[in-house]
């Protein structure tokens, strides 16, 4: 039986400022809680109609699907959600292959941009303050539980690049990366949606890449950014392989 | 000034059967919009709060943004929305490299993966019949345009793909796609996002191939279907480019 302080609580981590002051996210559905509840995540409540989840901590609170519905952003919620604390994150290692974001802010882009940096095994994400919150639910859903393998700052990203001697920008009269002797170290760093890389931040670019296009009409003007991130970070991994 | 047979017509087009029965779909905003009327699509209507489009049609319909909001499928509605003709897909060219889809539900990821398609140049893209259809208006905002370069087929793949010599799957216990010989031709197929490809489907396979996973822990299970989408078209177009 839920309490009404409970959906207070769930309803107002939907809210960044919320989640920064309880220092807590929400986590729905069987995947993505299994894979937040398998990893150093504290986890601080669990909702669930179903009774196996109350082996999970003692703060398990049993819940009628309608009351499961009350509190999911879900159309169809998925048997349970969670509440975890949020970690702190450590410092990077700058002297490993680091992702940086300049600004992005849809929130499924982000998701699956930290899926490929645990796929790829890239341990750093970097973002600027002005990207979207990594604990926004959507965010969380679409990361599919790889937040709990991947290290993410929130940094003013143009101050920690000053220092950085190796940084990579995909722009479209770059390098083609097919053809870049591409290292095992040093920061890739991928644009906003609509406006790409800010000015600032290009200045700090030593190495402009482009991931070439083909056809004969060549009008397509972008790719979707996490896909350009997932063709980016394959190649950087597969010449590191031939090496 | 809107009639209300206009927001009749343009409200239907949501639904599948509608634009069917049609034959027409609605695409909204600048660039989408921009990039169909520079295309061979046939335009129907076009309804805008900004007077220079009506250069476009004599079908023109000036609306105020209250109107626009109306119609519109956005929060923010962005100047201009416009009705065009479902184009008849032209047939297959099986001789070179298609990509098949088996049951995409997502409409983000469709239209990011019509959008790679532009880029790769791949002229054929080949949906299984319940895949999403790719006017839905999601599909069309995704796609940013690039249904425009992209011939796109609904159709039954099985039957398709038993005339195919090679077929290529992705799957986690495939040949890793970096040491594999790619050819400029053949079938590559994709599979939902959340069950993979199909048991008929895996049985016309040839070539299993992988993603190769990096990172201490692997325990990614898996990628976003678009990501995988570009990896993969930019593998095969990076070798054929080696030859």
């Amino acid at each position: 039986m839920l309490t009404k302080n409970q959906i207070k609580l769930i309803h107002s981590l939907r809210q960044k400022k919320y989640r920064t002051f309880h220092h807590m996210f929400v986590a729905e559905g069987v995947k993505v809680v299994h894979e937040f509840l398998n990893s150093n995540y504290e986890l601080v409540e669990i909702f669930s109609n179903d009774l196996s989840y109350s082996n999970c901590s003692s703060n398990f609170t049993e819940v009628s699907s309608k009351e499961l519905s009350k509190i999911s952003t879900f159309s169809e919620p998925n048997k349970v959600l969670a509440i975890f604390k949020t970690p702190l994150a450590v410092s990077v290692n700058w002297s490993g292959l680091v992702l940086a974001l300049d600004n992005i802010n849809d929130p499924g882009n982000l998701g699956t941009i930290i899926r490929l940096c645990d796929w790829f095994g890239i341990n750093d994400l970097v973002c600027s303050k002005n990207t979207v919150d990594c604990y926004n639910s959507k965010v969380v859903q679409s990361g599919m539980g790889s937040h709990a393998r991947v290290n993410i700052n929130y940094l003013d990203i143009q101050m920690a690049l000053e220092h950085s001697e190796t940084c990579f920008g995909t722009f479209m009269e770059g390098i083609s990366i097919y053809d870049q002797n591409l290292p095992e170290k040093g920061v890739i760093v991928l644009g906003n949606e609509a406006n790409g890389i800010s000015k600032e931040i290009e200045a700090l670019i030593n190495t402009r890449l482009s991931i070439p296009r083909f056809g004969s009409l060549k009008q397509t003007e972008s790719l979707n950014v996490a896909n350009a991130a997932a063709i980016i970070l394959s190649e950087f991994k597969r010449t590191a392989t031939e090496k």
